[in-house]
C-alpha cells in the first residue's frame, strides 16, 4: 500500500524549500565564524554531561568506543542491552563485519551455532521492534528547515539526529554516521541487541526499518578504520579476522577515575542552531559557493571533554 | 549576493517531490529483485571498460587504488594530473591526511617547504579552477527524479554522480564517497592536482567549490580504513605516520598483464535505472518500510572485473 503526499504536503515542502534551499553565488563570500569559532563562544549551559547510566564503553584493542544510548526512542531495547552488558554478554565477543561505506557490526561469532552460541542471561534474546517512537515522547526536538528525502521532517533532539512524521505522530533516530542499531533477521521482532551495528556510510534506507538505540560519541575512528571484511556484506570469513571486544560496560559501573568525561552540545540551544547555520551557509574565503542547505547527517553534533 | 529560487522553481521541485518522495507502509512489502539480482541479469552492452588513458593506478603498501578520471568535467586538470603522473611526480609521495568521516588526502609531505618540495616538471603547479563544466559537454546524463538539497538536479553520466543547474547551464561531479578532487588554498585557482583527496564522508558542501577530477572505482577500502590523523583536520603530524605511495601510473603505461581489467556499468542504460529504482523502493522481506527515495550519493554504481 502506498501513501502519497497531498498537494498541501507538497506546498508545505516547497515553502520549506524556499527557506532552506537558496544558494549564494559570488566571487567572494564574506567571512563568517565556522563551527570551531562558534564552539569557542559556547557557555557551560550549552553542554550536558553524558548520563553514566545510559552510556556504554566498548573496549577494543585500539581503545575505547563510547556509545550514548537513547532510551526515549527505544526504551525496551536500551533496557535489554544494559542487562546484556551487565551480564558480561559482550565481553570476549567480537567485531564480525565491516562493510565498506555501510556498517560495522559486532556480536557473537557463534550466534548461528546453538551448541556454541553464548547464552543470554537475565535479558531477552529478541524483543518487539521499536523502529519508531511517539513524537510526543521526544523532548527538545529542534527542527531543521531543510527538506529531506527520507523523512517528512528532520532535526535534532538531545544530541541525536531525528526524523519525524507529523501525520503518523512518530519520530525515529536517523541512520547518520555513528548511529548504533540492532541487527535482526527478516522478522521485524527478531532482534534484541545481541548483535549491534554502527553506520559508517549512507544507511538512511534503514530508517524506520531498524531499532536504533544510540550514537557513538567517541571512538568512531576505531570502528571506521577497521579492515573491511572479504566475505559478502563485509563479514570476516575467518575467525582470526574477528576484532576482539575486551569488555562492554555501562559507564555507571566503571570507577569514576576510569570514566570518559564527555559532554554533548545541547542541540536545542541557540548556539547549536548557529552551528547548523554555519554549515548551511558557509562564509569565505575558502568557500566560494554556499549551498544554503545542510543534510541532517552532514551536521556535526559537538562532543567535548568535560571541563570541571 | 544570494540567488533565491522562484515560485516556479518551487512548484517544479514540488512536482519532482511527488514523483520521488512517496513512501510505502505495510506489514510486509512484496519481494523485489535487489541490486545483486539485477546485476546478474545485465548484458555485455550494459558495461563499458575503463579507458586506460583516463585511468590511474595508485599503488599503496596495501594494494592498488584505481581512479577513473573524468576529462569531460575537468579537462585541464585531468591533462595536468596525467602529466604529473607521467613525470613520476607522485612516486614516493604519501597519504598525508585522513579526517574521519570526511576526506583522505595525498601529495607531497614537503609541499610547504620551498627547499624540499618536489619540483613540478612538464606540468603546471596551479591551474584555473574547473568547479563546473557546461552541461552541454556532458553526454549521457540520466536524471534522477529525486529532489536534492545541494543541486537543482542530480543524476548520473558515464558512471559518475552529477549535479546540474538548468539555469546556469552548468554541471559538476558531486562529492559522493570515493570522488576525487583537487586540493587548493583559499584562492580558487591555487590547485593544480599536486594534492588530491578522496571523499570518505559527507562532503557535498564542497560541490561547486572544488575541481573534481574522477572517482575511485576500486580500492576505496585501502584509503577509508587508514588510521585517522591525530592533528587538526586529520593531518598526520609525524612523518612516520605518512602512508607511502609506491607509484601512480596511467593504466595505458602499464603492461597489459599488470592492468586491472574493470568495467563500469553504463548509467544511461535501463538496467542501471532499474538498479536505482531497486534502491529507491526496496522490496521485502527484510525491508518493512520503503523510503521511496534514494540519495544520489547512496546509489551504488556497479564495477566488475572485465569478462573476456
Amino acid at each position: 500500500m502506498k501513501q502519497y503526499r497531498t498537494t498541501r504536503d507538497m506546498l508545505a515542502a516547497a515553502a520549506l524549500l524556499a527557506l532552506g534551499l537558496h544558494a549564494a553565488i559570488g566571487a567572494e563570500l564574506p567571512p563568517k565564524p565556522g563551527v570551531g569559532d562558534l564552539i569557542k563562544t559556547s557557555k557551560a549551559e550549552d553542554w550536558r554531561p553524558l548520563d553514566p547510566d545510559n552510556t556504554l564503553y566498548m573496549e577494543l584493542p585500539g581503545g575505547r568506543v563510547v556509545i550514548e544510548l537513547a532510551p526515549a526512542f527505544a526504551p525496551n531495547h536500551v533496557k535489554n542491552i544494559k542487562a546484556l552488558v551487565r551480564s558480561h554478554y559482550f565481553d570476549g565477543l567480537a567485531v564480525l563485519r565491516v562493510q565498506d561505506n555501510f556498517v560495522v557490526q559486532w556480536g557473537d561469532p557463534n550466534d548461528d551455532d546453538k551448541d556454541k552460541a553464548r547464552p543470554v542471561k537475565g535479558a531477552q534474546k529478541t524483543l518487539k521492534a521499536e523502529f519508531t517512537a511517539p513524537a510526543s515522547r521526544i523532548a527538545r526536538f529542534a527542527p531543521m528547515p531543510e527538506l529531506d528525502g527520507y523523512a517528512p521532517q528532520v532535526g535534532h533532539a538531545d544530541g541525536f539526529p531525528v526524523g519525524r512524521d507529523p501525520k503518523s505522530g512518530q519520530a525515529w533516530l536517523t541512520h547518520c554516521y555513528g548511529m548504533v542499531g540492532v541487527g535482526r533477521d527478516n522478522d521485524a521482532d527478531s532482534g534484541g541487541g545481541t548483535a549491534l551495528y554502527a553506520a559508517i556510510g549512507p544507511a538512511r534506507h534503514l530508517d524506520r526499518n531498524m531499532t536504533v538505540v544510540g550514537r557513538v560519541v567517541a571512538g568512531m575512528p576505531l570502528l571506521a578504520s577497521l579492515p573491511r571484511g572479504p566475505a559478502p556484506m563485509g563479514f570476516y570469513d575467518k575467525p582470526e579476522l574477528n576484532v576482539p571486544i575486551t569488555t562492554v560496560k555501562v559507564a555507571a559501573d566503571v570507577p569514576e577515575g576510569q570514566r570518559s568525561h564527555l559532554e554533548v552540545m545541547r542541540t536545542e540551544r541557540p548556539i547549536y542552531q548557529a552551528i547548523v547555520e554555519a554549515q548551511r551557509n558557509r562564509g569565505g574565503p575558502f568557500t566560494k559557493f554556499s549551498a544554503g542547505y545542510v543534510d541532517v547527517c552532514a551536521t556535526q553534533i559537538p562532543v567535548r571533554e568535560q571541563t570541571p
